[in-house]
């Protein structure tokens, strides 16, 4: 093999391919019937439970049983900077990111009070903050570079920085026990990365795409919009999931799309927050569609962008309560309906075994 | 005063309304100011947090204080039959009503498992069941009568049972410990209790306000609807709240608008859950319209006309799962989300207490 071909981006783009974990479609004729009728049986009019009886059955089919156990679920909170942000892309500075990290270090955020309310872990992971940390209890250091470059003027990564960040996401969910795993990010700038992730790999137009973010004003979102444009025209060649992924995403997106491919390789559950989480699962889904056989949709965002990207992968979300915050708060808030879902395929009554009558129709 | 007067209906109408709880509004401006503050500080873009803030804000209002507090929540799922289940309105035989407060009882059914999973406590009250229970560990005897009679003959309960009816309902909740009430209820028939009061109070066609109920055909459907509209017809003079639940209502409707009106009087969180529930608060609120600042809406359900009920109140429901299952379960669901609010108040770090920079906009 050439020298040349080694430090070729081509030659890590297809590298990184060859590494992708294979996910196995959760189709399964006989189980779903199986968990169908376990779930007719219950005490309870027919489909009366809604969109809590599709759940259980998706969760019947990932854990390949009629009966479903929810264990040690986990939220990874990525975090990652990004030079966009020079652009003046956000309305907070990029400190935040950093100062952020801190609060979920010292317990103080949104994500802490609600993972602990809902009794799931919390990790959180640098994945390219622009801060020195130095060693710090809870926080785990996968930095690969204090943030990313700046995509209206070169690509954001480097294609051996993409890989870095693959074997990462990859090898932090490996090593993570129990079977949901929620993603969360923070990162100044990151709406602005995964507007023009969207953009690329839907072909929505861009008005449909760039939202407020942390909230801009509409003058705002409007150079928001311009800087995006003009680095898509820029890097107009970057087309297929990886080379979009590595020109204008973050470390933390990045990180978080190869862990969500491990997770669901390993049969995991997914819970999917909202506009920037799921535009990493964009990626993954274009890699590997049938990772969405086990993503769970935990909200729809307030962010514009959010319900097309929804739509684009035919996912309906459990909540809708107006979140706009990321960091994995709508993870952790849709996880008791999880455990609601589990709890009642594995805990009601059945009509024969409560002795009720069934419909007379 | 006259015997006569005594015993006419329109005596015990005046009554039952002097004996009504009197229920303050919440509104109060100045801590309106100090809630918005105290949500706006913490570290979070404003607003990110969507209904969970207007949620906080409205606990705060309710319990008088910017720090909230969730205590001992319970379910009260009031059990009663209907005499108009003999025209034939329910897709299930009336003995389903008894054998679910037995699965109730038993730990069995989908509220059992909501409520256990979310650490609520759960009262279970025979309000008008069509049958002998005997005496029962859990199960709460205030039955009025074996079934309400049939609607499409004759008035559903007599003016002197309403009033027994309240009576039980507002001690129910007097000896609640906690500070939030959820509603629930259990009763073959009593959908179609539901859409003639709702059709009654609000004015909207019955085509708008007749369901499937547990899941009649679309025959079924038709026959409900002219069975009430039959009634409506032959109860035209029944137009005031009472009268309307009176001429319609289920002794657990009944139970559940009075112990709703106390909860509010005693400043309580009204956990409201589907079609029926919102049927006993349309009446409680059109006695004190004041009930809905106490009042958090836990879903909409699949039912017909719930969305509508839910409009005329001016109610945003935080759930919107496709549940039509009644019991109180989608009270049940909501909880945690109740939980995350107030937690978000009281729990998180503001940008001061944790060195996060605010917005540059």
């Amino acid at each position: 093999m050439p020298a040349t071909m080694l430090s070729s981006p081509f030659f890590h783009l297809i590298y990184l391919v060859m590494k992708l974990p294979h996910i196995a479609p959760t189709a399964d004729t006989a189980l779903s019937q199986a968990l169908a009728d376990a779930i007719n049986n219950k005490t309870k009019p027919l489909g009366s439970l809604g969109r809590l009886e599709s759940l259980a059955a998706q969760l019947g089919l990932i854990q390949r049983s009629v009966s479903v156990h929810i264990q040690d679920p986990s939220i990874l909170v990525f975090a990652g900077d990004h030079g966009v942000v020079a652009e003046g892309v956000s309305a907070y500075p990029q400190d935040v990111t950093w100062q952020m990290v801190e609060n979920f270090l010292a317990d103080g955020a949104a994500i802490n009070v609600f993972a602990r309310q809902n009794h799931c872990a919390l990790h959180v992971i640098d994945a390219g903050v622009n801060h020195v940390f130095g060693p710090r209890a809870g926080l785990i250091d996968r930095k690969l570079a204090p943030g990313t470059r700046n995509f209206a003027l070169e690509p954001a990564m480097s294609r051996a920085e993409l890989e870095t960040a693959f074997g990462h996401g990859m090898a932090l969910v490996r090593d993570l026990p129990g079977n949901v795993v929620g993603f969360g990010e923070m990162g100044i700038g990151n709406t602005t990365a995964a507007a023009a992730i969207m953009h690329k790999l839907t072909g929505l137009p861009l008005s449909q795409c760039v939202g407020a973010g942390t909230g801009l004003s509409a003058d705002g979102v409007q150079r928001k919009q311009q800087v995006i444009a003009a680095a898509v025209h820029k890097h107009a060649g970057a087309t297929d999931p990886l080379d979009v992924l590595a020109t204008f995403g973050g470390f933390e997106i990045a990180m978080m799309a190869a862990a969500m491919l491990k997770a669901a390789e390993l049969r995991k559950v997914l819970l999917i927050d909202g506009f920037i989480v799921t535009s990493a699962l964009l990626v993954a889904a274009r890699l590997q569609p049938s990772i969405l056989d086990y993503c769970v949709f935990a909200h729809c965002s307030n962010e514009t962008g959010h319900r097309l990207m929804l739509d684009v992968l035919g996912a309906r979300p459990l909540l809708d309560l107006g979140l706009r915050l990321g960091e994995g708060t709508g993870s952790a808030l849709a996880l008791p309906l999880l455990h609601a879902a589990a709890n009642f395929l594995n805990q009601m009554a059945t009509f024969a075994s409560a002795q009720v009558s069934t419909s007379a129709a």
